[in-house]
């Protein structure tokens, strides 16, 4: 049994339907960029520590519990949100797996150690430096998908601070911010080493990259095959499929 | 009349094919991503000055005379393969149009005006400091693909030198180099406004990058469709068809 508060729903996780996640309209869902990013990511699969930042309603934390037996810790700064994540967890029955902690990720962590994950993950807010007049007026929302409580520099500072040597670190983000994501990593000794573009179809412009660095890794970057999520006729492309449906 | 010497062989622009060049086996052909280099340049139309470095036999100028009624350099240090371009231009009667320049990249060029040229381009050497051993054996072709007369900061570098205030410059380069062309275009206050990942097949990594940036430009970037070259079955796609046969 679990509570379920306000408007929210129990969705399944549509990549992996044997586990189910809070979910709400107003507070917060997860986006498809958030299951591209899990899928993306590479895992250690046997044990391992990873940790995702801005966490949100733990979807990342809980699509990767199964494809790794590592522990895995999820950061999120909304209690409302991390009210959401722990109850998931325990749904699911993952509390030994999944831990999800309340924090700033500006701020010093007492629970989380330094230099020490072997994967750092982050679905971090676009929108940088908004006008409170482009504020969401659901603060909810705005913390989450506006850089109002932790700017791109503050993401990826935190990235490096919690990631091992050799250990790595995958962002989604918006193209626009492809230069200063690179010149960060690079500040950050964060090596960027496996890029993938998303496109919604073949003749559009992308509008999602998936960035993958390393901790004090040498050079030499792949970009992947681009990642194109829809036909000419709307359908899903094969590629797409597999992995939202988790085939 | 124009003379031929040692290999040297006549071929026509296959994307324009009004015009010939003189090419060889053993000095310098052009290659498919000078071809992409020209189609992605942006270009002023009625006049402008333009600028390419390394330039070779000359491709990028006689490609882009195409597209432009703009004044054309071409800057290449190596005096065999100036000798070629220049005959090239002479065949083609593109004198009044094309310039051709023996010089080194490195240095100052008295005859090139700096912070001047609307548009730069360059398909510079792409193989990072190459041992003694794995030099080709042919050294005109070592020169062309290697950084052994100029590093990619020292191209970057000649870029902004040259380019004017709010102009464009536009390289081809291999995705390997991403990091360091994004960070040295920011280095050198050349803002990455456009980039294109060119892919031999949708299920291979790319292999090829066009990037542009805009002196001095403002923040924000675009990340073009991709550009695949061939269908499964080994045809070019209709893309790569349009822009090989200038279609």
């Amino acid at each position: 049994m679990i509570n379920l508060f306000d408007d929210e729903r129990l969705d399944y996780l549509i990549s992996d339907d044997t586990k189910q996640i809070i979910q709400s309209p107003t507070i917060f869902s997860y986006s498809l960029d958030a299951v591209l990013l899990a899928h993306f990511t590479y895992l250690p699969i046997n044990k391992g520590n990873i940790l995702d930042l801005c966490t949100g309603n733990g979807v990342i934390p809980m699509l990767l519990s199964g494809r790794t037996s590592g522990k895995i810790i999820g950061l999120e700064i909304q209690s409302r949100l991390v009210s959401m994540a722990k109850r998931s967890v325990k749904l699911n029955n993952l509390e030994e797996q999944i831990t999800i902690l309340e924090g700033d990720l500006t701020e010093k962590q007492s629970e989380l150690k330094q230099s020490f994950y072997d994967v750092v993950t982050c679905n971090p807010p676009y929108f940088a430096t908004p006008k409170m007049t482009e504020h969401n007026q659901n603060e909810f929302l705005t913390i989450a998908r506006h850089e109002v409580c932790c700017t791109l520099e503050d993401v990826i500072k935190a990235c490096k601070l919690y990631v091992k040597p050799g250990g790595k670190v995958s962002l989604v983000h918006r193209p626009e911010r492809l230069v200063d994501i690179i010149t960060l990593f690079r500040a950050y000794q964060l090596e960027p080493k496996r890029i993938q573009y998303v496109y919604s179809k073949l003749d559009k412009d992308a509008n999602t990259i998936l960035v993958e660095g390393v901790r004090d890794g040498k050079t030499g970057l792949k970009i992947l095959p681009p990642l194109v999520i829809y036909k000419e006729n709307g359908d899903y492309t094969e590629k797409a499929r597999n992995i939202i449906y988790g085939n």
